[in-house]
């Protein structure tokens, strides 16, 4: 069931151990918004403890510094930070699919797992509601939480750039600056630090890029192959799929990530597509603009799938001979 | 002789028929500042046309559609925006150098060549400047030159990304999405549409980056070869020169853009380094972490130069060797 902010405060004040669930592949928004709220709920004497099925990606690392797992944890409350459905849980998704308290969400495609729900699909990220959070329960934002709540902001927004972005988040970050918290230093390493190693990658995947569609759709390989002869593991291809859909005249940028066994898609989408309907088609999911999904098998395989599919959705009656 | 915001609103309005000055190879900033104060004197009823040495890039042409340049213009006042020193003005500098009434700057480095000078060097762009004065001369802001200012704003910064990011230059971009201005499109035109020639050419020049002082300095070339053979212009490498520097390890980027019979050199640093010093040793200037600079000659002579100036300064007694 759907509840307010005021709720959603009072629900948090009610528990006493409290988990905060992650997605799996945490990225920026999942990982500042729990972090932020572990500090608010601290704050307010509560235990508290941050779980996710993946392990936290180096680059948000410096967030975590000063997290400390309690002791002797008895858990009386469950809250799930954006995390739009069940599967997203990972390999927790068996112990905590069904004993999720709260959500708190931004992903309109919310599937509605968790027993109360405080969702905004039109804030710019979780982050967004964390920080309604820390105002409606009373909680003084200090530099630390304030960075996280930047870092989901900055990182879903691709630095305030995306048209996701909303007054809310640029005022939010506006303050966060204010508060002294060093916001260059967290964009220098979000944004702005590729390993040279990725630098290489990068020339190589850009060079390989394929179009489609009349050049409307870009198609960008990154082959277990490249990634194994740079030394790049999947954490640092972080942002690369938002380069297809930079390219002029490109309205859906895909992205093909080869696994062991199958592929790891991320769609980018002008106006003009839906990333969202497009992965949905391959039992994945997302926002318009920006989607996912996995397809079993190689990257011809996978291609060759979507390729039909972005047709049949975007183009329909054409064919995706590819633009030399 | 410096003024306030208050004095710079009350010149402006003591004009009737005025130029505005952009500086040469307009960027988002100069443009964005001087369509928006178009857009406030001409709403105060005066006659105003601007000038600028180089023809606006297509990239900004969006901003100008609803410019008229004024008929019989019997000019009575100067202001520049955003415009540094006078070799700035390029092909203008022999009618205007000494005919500037009012110079609106952000860069400290600002050599004080007009009669009167409103600078502040910690807005992130003079379209931050411009902002003021519209308050200052109480001209309600409306969608068009919320734009314009937007794009000086966000191109400036990035994006809100760069380190000269405010808390102000935050708020006035929420200001101008509240508006209601097309800010999604302006940044996919402004940072989302590389032609795929453009991202051709990324991949080769990201192919073939330098490494020099352990990693810390990277040298990025373009040169005149591979504009030729992907057919791209020098406007449409915006953006460019801010590769090198997003690099890890990477103190110091350099980006050497080979022209007919010199090379123009942008310099992006991290706090590390002063980009300004080190182009003010070539003749250039700008800020302590981006500034730019022109050597005569071919792109051998201008590495070697910039390397030594770049030991000499941020890494003394230490050889350039370049790193494999």
């Amino acid at each position: 069931m759907e509840i307010t902010l005021e709720q959603a405060a009072e629900q948090l004040r009610g528990g006493n151990h409290i988990t905060i669930l992650c997605h799996r592949k945490p990225d920026g928004d999942t990982t500042g918004s729990a972090l932020a709220l572990y500090d608010a709920l601290t704050e307010l004497g509560k235990k508290v403890r941050i779980r996710c099925s993946d392990p936290l990606p180096e680059l948000f690392q410096f967030l975590e510094e000063n997290y400390r797992e309690p002791e002797e944890f008895e858990e009386d409350f469950v809250v799930a930070v954006d995390v739009a459905s069940v599967p997203l849980l990972g390999d927790l998704q068996e112990e905590y699919g069904e004993k999720v308290d709260l959500c708190i969400d931004h992903h309109s495609s919310n599937s509605r797992y968790a027993r109360q729900l405080y969702l905004d699909g039109g804030a710019a990220a979780a982050a967004e509601l964390i920080y309604r959070l820390f105002k409606a329960m009373e909680v003084p934002l200090t530099v630390h939480p304030a960075l996280c709540i930047y870092t989901g902001l900055a990182t879903d927004t691709g630095c305030f750039c995306f048209s996701n972005t909303t007054p809310a988040s640029l005022r939010i970050a506006a303050e966060v600056l204010e508060l002294g918290a060093p916001v260059a230093d967290a964009n220098r390493r979000l944004f702005e630090s590729k390993k040279p190693s990725r630098v290489a990658l990068e020339a190589q995947v850009l060079g390989s890029l394929e179009y489609y569609y009349e050049g409307h759709c870009a198609v960008m390989l990154i082959s277990q192959e490249l990634k194994k002869r740079f030394g790049v593991n999947d954490d640092e291809l972080e942002g690369l799929s938002s380069i297809p859909r930079k390219i002029e005249g490109v309205w859906v940028g895909v992205t093909i990530r080869e696994q062991e066994d199958c592929c790891r898609i991320s769609l980018r989408t002008t106006p003009e597509a839906d990333a969202c309907a497009i992965c949905a088609a391959f039992g994945g999911g997302g926002h318009i603009r920006a989607a996912g999904c996995t397809i079993e098998g190689g990257p011809d395989r996978a291609r060759e799938l979507l390729l039909r599919e972005i047709g049949r959705q975007a183009f329909p009656g054409k064919q995706p001979e590819m633009d030399e």
